[in-house]
């Protein structure tokens, strides 16, 4: 790890480095500014194999003013910023590339205002999801995006992220309803109020939602919520083949059934679940799944998918109805990632992330599955596949520059695959740095609009650089 | 009306248009090149009480190459470039405010792709909403958003429309997957694939849909499409109160209830429409709900919406089950702007557009029509209620500069009203020209961030000048 944390390269000088700590020191005290080695370590990793890439110092604001008023500082001497949430980003999105400050937002965790008739709330960007659902607790509406990590929805809503039931509530695209954000000379905007649409002028909402960073310091976030369901039940089926898994997603889903998460876990991930997890699920394709609804509509909803499951081979339902099942269920489920990696001690995740129109969904998967086999790595799979969604997870000992290399290269052939069908190399993680040189086999001459766009919000290249595009 | 038009400053000299014509009779022949006034007048007027302002010239592409070639062109020679779908807008989007050439995508009317198995079609920007559910009829699927008017796709995405059932599949925000754009300099982009999420990279397809023509000229519209639900029945609902009408919609909606539809009209809407569509609904406020989904839980869905209305005083309900029934219910419906301007003959209407948090929807309603009721001025509500969307249709003799007035303030206050609950002054219909000093009102700073990207985007100012920002 030591050679890849050399190759940063960072601007900034030490001199302006000094001066802007002290006016930051001045502003937030000396507990909030912090240049110790742990600290920066600790914000220059996130949970994926690239390299640890420390800031230059971390600071710790507690409202939009003083963000404000650190990037209006930082501005001032030309260095970059990294807003952090929780560090459970995947493609280097906090990593120092060019050195810098990092604005860590987790004390920023206050709940502003939770409107139940309205069903929306206002949130401080780090605010993480299940603290809003515990909170939320006893006015019987929830938050439903779910990417498995308790992110902050600050992250959430930077990196477009959505989860296991994305399929019925949509992503962080379709659930922010508006931000605060500061942008790189220091002012302060709102993108948008609480109206459940609009049409007033250009989609500045939806603009920062995805930007990771890079156009702006989100710090507050209106969000839609949704009443608890009157009905909620599991379910887990195992099958035969992966075709028949997957073709009953496809026919679910071609039949409007309101499903709220349908999830697909290969025989390899189903087995690092037993293991991690203490579960004796068969070795085999599986799909998770989940009905929202009244008592009535779920029995149907479950009705009409069991018939299309045993149709493809699908044994039989094992229902889990009571919350106790249903939370074991969706923990093992959740814990995926960490039962993958613990199959090879040591090891880290260089994780896919391609979404692909559903009727392509088999021949990816299947074509990825056996690149994967002619190869000497191990990997897993679990996919959002109502929506096309899916991650291979190859497992890699990142100091191993071969093993390294080989993965790169399975993911580059599959991030192809999904594009020639028309499909994302990124359905919810992001770009970061990781996954540059594929937004530009994805996006051709729309990259350049993106680079038009960034020059305009940040001219100086100052708000999270390197990440989505280069300068 | 024809003072107005002379209010109008072409930018363009005699000899630069002269230049471009030739050009564009080149590449397109003289017959898709126009400059009749006849012609010229029809592509600068809309259907709201905004004047003409016609365009120097009108051309009728049928590729995207033509409209890249065509503006290329233009750009070249400086002249403003308007797009004009189907001429349905109501904030004087097509006035050519400043001359130029009208790009009428009438003849872009090809559906080029629809893909039943994946829910999803690409269509020209010219084919209309109608015209696409006619040729999906026998796939069994449809594209739900309906703003009344047969509208051209690609105007609906530039407006960010949707309409009677955005309660339950959303706006153009949410259905539009990706575009096909002719940038100010000519290039072509595709904003993104088929993929039903995605985080790579700036959202460049939700920062075009609602850009009205201002960023760049869609070609091609990626689409959701959904199954025709297995049942559809529709219900008409009289009230005693306006209270108790909206009161239902908001019990409704926070009963997670998945309405199809649910619209709101006042009892002068009511009169209107019944002297329009002959027919005999009693002259009250009134509810007209549609539920979608299988047999069963369309009867669940009905009786839950029933039980509420009878609680907030609702009238029993009037079923509309058939197909014929139901179309002449949505029918009377969606001649509910027209059946309204019939009320005065000779009348334009100037209709508002706000969007508020629902429980902000009754007072908002109440105090709107009691500031009407203290005016000289006729004026008729409906409302796509279940999103706090309604309009207030002020009719007026758009020649009476006195009636104007006192309808503009009367939508000055109404705007202010919503924007102070955190609504929006526009919920479907757009900026265009005639919602510019509301924009500002609404989104303050943040309009300084729409300039920019403007700029960005469209330095020379050619795209549909003086529409959403002025430079």
């Amino acid at each position: 790890m030591a050679t890849l944390v050399a190759a940063q390269k960072s601007r900034v000088s030490g001199s302006a480095l000094e001066a802007a700590l002290d006016e930051l020191r001045h502003l937030l005290g000396e507990a909030r500014v912090s240049t110790a080695m742990a600290v920066r370590e600790h914000h220059g990793r996130d949970e994926s194999w690239h390299p640890t890439m420390p800031p230059d110092a971390v600071i710790f604001p507690e409202t939009t003013e003083e963000v404000a008023a650190a990037v209006t500082i930082s501005a001032a001497y030309g260095i970059p910023i990294i807003p952090y949430g929780t560090g459970t980003s995947l493609e280097g999105h906090v990593a120092a590339l060019e050195g810098g400050i990092t604005i860590d937002l987790t004390r920023m965790n206050k709940i502003v205002r939770v409107s139940p008739e309205d069903l929306d709330c206002t949130v401080q960007a780090g605010v993480t999801r299940k603290q809003l659902n515990e909170y939320l607790r006893d006015t019987g509406l929830f938050f439903p995006i779910d990417p498995g990590a308790d992110a902050s929805l600050g992250g959430m809503a930077a990196t477009r992220a959505s989860g296991t039931n994305a399929v019925r509530y949509g992503t962080m695209r379709e659930n922010v309803l508006g931000l605060t954000v500061v942008l790189s000379d220091g002012r302060t905007i709102k993108t948008g109020g609480r109206a459940r649409k609009s049409s007033a002028g250009y989609d500045l909402t939806r603009l920062f939602v995805g930007s990771e960073g890079t156009l702006g310091i989100m710090t507050e976030v209106t969000l839609k919520l949704y009443g608890i369901p009157e009905a909620v039940s599991a379910a887990v089926c195992t099958f035969s083949s992966l075709e028949g898994a997957v073709d009953t997603v496809i026919q679910t889903i071609q039949s409007s059934i309101p499903m709220a998460r349908i999830e697909l876990l290969d025989d390899a991930q189903m087995d690092a679940i037993n293991r991690y997890s203490k579960l004796d699920y068969p070795v085999a394709p599986t799909l998770f799944f989940e009905f929202h609804g009244t008592e009535a509509s779920v029995k149907e909803q479950a009705e009409q998918v069991r018939a299309i499951a045993e149709e493809q081979g699908g044994g039989g339902f094992q229902w889990a109805v009571t919350q106790e099942e249903r939370t074991r269920l969706w923990n093992a489920r959740h814990m995926a990632y960490y039962a993958a990696l613990a199959l090879r001690p040591g090891a880290r995740g260089l994780t896919s992330d391609v979404c692909v129109p559903i009727s392509e969904l088999a021949r990816c998967i299947t074509e990825t599955k056996q690149d994967l086999a002619k190869s000497t790595l191990q990997g897993t799979l679990v996919g959002h596949v109502g929506d096309g969604n899916f991650h291979m997870l190859y497992l890699i000992d990142p100091e191993n520059p071969a093993e390294l290399a080989e993965a790169e290269a399975l993911h580059e052939r599959l991030v192809h695959r999904a594009i020639a069908c028309g499909g994302t190399c990124t359905g919810e993680h992001g770009i970061g740095y990781g996954k540059i040189p594929f937004l530009q086999a994805e996006h051709g001459a729309a990259v350049s609009v993106m680079r038009q766009l960034k020059r305009a919000l940040d001219p100086s290249n100052i708000l999270n650089p390197g990440k989505i595009v280069r300068m």
